[in-house]
């Protein structure tokens, strides 16, 4: 059940002429990848009878682009070619990732994600909890079968992951917050992930440790973005289009990039005006949040600097030969500052 | 903070006439080795700043007996000798299991233990979930120091440990539960991490694998011998004297031991009140329950199960020369099911 990959998540990117393919999705290069890691990612839940088994089959709700399993084989390929470890590190990697979106869907009380019901919307919160708390052994105990290493790295950027995510939670509604302690947060939340991938990625397929760090830069400015385009997207998105609950951000208290530009640029009394808007627990508020932030020019501000991130990625690529892996890297720093969900 | 061991915590038992102290802690052969783990514990902690740290700090209320790195090195000491690797192994083991305590409480809605306040009562459940999480990563990425097969021994009963606490929670108020999946439920939850702790104890100090066989199942029947006695004691021990919230079994709906025999060998008129009884959320019924199990003889029935583990326990330490570590683990098979707290 969960080793289908839906076309259709991946984001549409028009790949290079030299391709002789005028639209399709970035992630054909390494589809067969993807697929072998899904296999393992279900093989590794797959013996778990009831009453655990239909938590394990509603995973595949849960499974979207896999842009972290995708960065892991294109970087792969970018620097000498797949190897079996990558396709159980990238198993590895999507189940720690889907472990954290089981339990921000928790934290967020969010009840649709990808157009389905949550965990947490059909089992309760405590019944997500310990799911959630189980993927995260199983990824490490996966990534254990492969050596020290991977465990290492793997621990470590985990540790990262759920620092920022709690970082994130306590300053909620803290609306002093200043860009560098964003930053922090985006770094752990999701940056720290992304460059775990591509670090692997380089490093299992015998890069050096140069062409290695230069990926991992890669990934980190390549995440930042992304996180930056999906504050955006929360404000700005359709949910038609996003098939999750958006406007959560908002609604959590959860500071963003343009909030955050708002609040410091704003004259004093408007600032506070905004500010009272923000901590008013009220709905509906998105909209008129969304005027603030343009007359502000605090949404032009957050993508420009998405941008940036997306451009810093994209010079760490100038280390690699040229190559269709090097090509879709290169678009994925595109893509990640234009996407629509 | 997190590196004294409250002596008063550690279970008070006749120590054998020829160690000269007639009433001690058994842990005092290990008090050294205790503390280097708990310094190794704080250490991996140590970085965070506000608003983490205050949460660091707050673990100290959630260091019990140190039941588990005391395994780590009565059994080393049984078997050869404590090296390094046991102190680093002892502190990821009681970081795992001080995850599950901060997530147990959360999902327990508890709001005392050992006389303080949990984590959640302290800062609300979202924060102890990620709290909960990063001490998982942190035990994980600690034990990525030591080899790979540790990662991989702590990765597999971690797996263990969330699938049986995954199955209580979903079994919650299934009063059909049979005692073979009260066992496997308990395996997970309570068995894998002292049997965890057994083996590594034994492997790292250079067993052969027969002799850390035995150790490991003398861990596990130890485990299912104290939680068994840990069902007992919720329904009948003093709240005082256990410091933590009783009865939170019954109000939560857990099946333990002394319940499925009640309603297995009840006449089926009673054992139908009896499951009206259990469903009743009302609170107080603790005596009421109590009444029923001992009439029943299902308290008995139970002390008499946790009894039989002990033994098994006992057993398998006849593959030790005798030692004063070996006396230490044998006492241990007596007090997992004669304590109060």
């Amino acid at each position: 059940m969960l080793t289908t990959l839906n076309a259709l998540d991946a984001p549409n990117i028009v790949i290079a002429p030299s391709s002789h393919r005028t639209s399709a999705s970035p992630f054909t290069l390494v589809l067969a990848d993807i697929l072998e890691s899904d296999r393992i990612f279900a093989e590794t839940l797959a013996n778990y009878r009831s009453p655990v088994a239909p938590m394990v089959q509603h995973l595949r709700h849960y499974r979207g682009k896999r842009l972290r399993p995708a960065l892991v084989f294109l970087c792969a390929k970018a620097c000498g070619g797949v190897v079996p470890a990558h396709h159980v590190l990238a198993a590895a990697v999507e189940m720690i990732h889907t472990a954290t979106l089981v339990h921000d869907d928790v934290l967020d009380e969010a009840d649709t994600r990808r157009h389905n019901s949550t965990f947490n919307a059909e089992w309760g919160n405590k019944v997500s909890i310990l799911f959630g708390d189980m993927l995260f052994t199983h990824a490490f105990h996966l990534t254990s079968t492969i050596d020290g290493r991977a465990c290492q790295l793997i621990g470590a950027a985990t540790n990262q992951v759920c620092a920022g995510e709690l970082l994130q939670t306590r300053e909620r509604g803290n609306w002093h917050l200043t860009e560098d302690q964003y930053y922090e947060m985006v770094d752990g939340k999701t940056a720290a992930l992304t460059e775990l991938a591509t670090r692997l990625g380089a490093l299992y397929a015998g890069a050096t440790l140069e062409v290695a760090e230069n990926l991992a830069t890669y990934g980190r400015s390549l995440g930042i973005a992304f996180q930056i385009a999906d504050d955006l997207l929360d404000l700005t998105g359709e949910e038609a289009k996003a098939g999750k609950t958006l406007g959560t951000d908002l609604e959590q208290q959860k500071m963003t990039l343009p909030l955050i530009h708002a609040l410091n640029t704003l004259p004093t009394e408007e600032a506070a005006e905004f500010r009272k808007l923000l901590k008013n627990p009220a709905a509906n508020k998105r909209a008129e949040v969304t005027d603030t932030l343009i007359s502000s020019g605090s949404l032009q501000y957050a993508k420009r600097r998405a941008e940036e991130h997306a451009r810093t990625a994209r010079n760490c690529l100038d280390c690699l030969p040229r190559s269709e892996s090097r090509t879709i890297l290169e678009q994925l720093t595109e893509w990640s500052i234009r996407r629509e969900k």
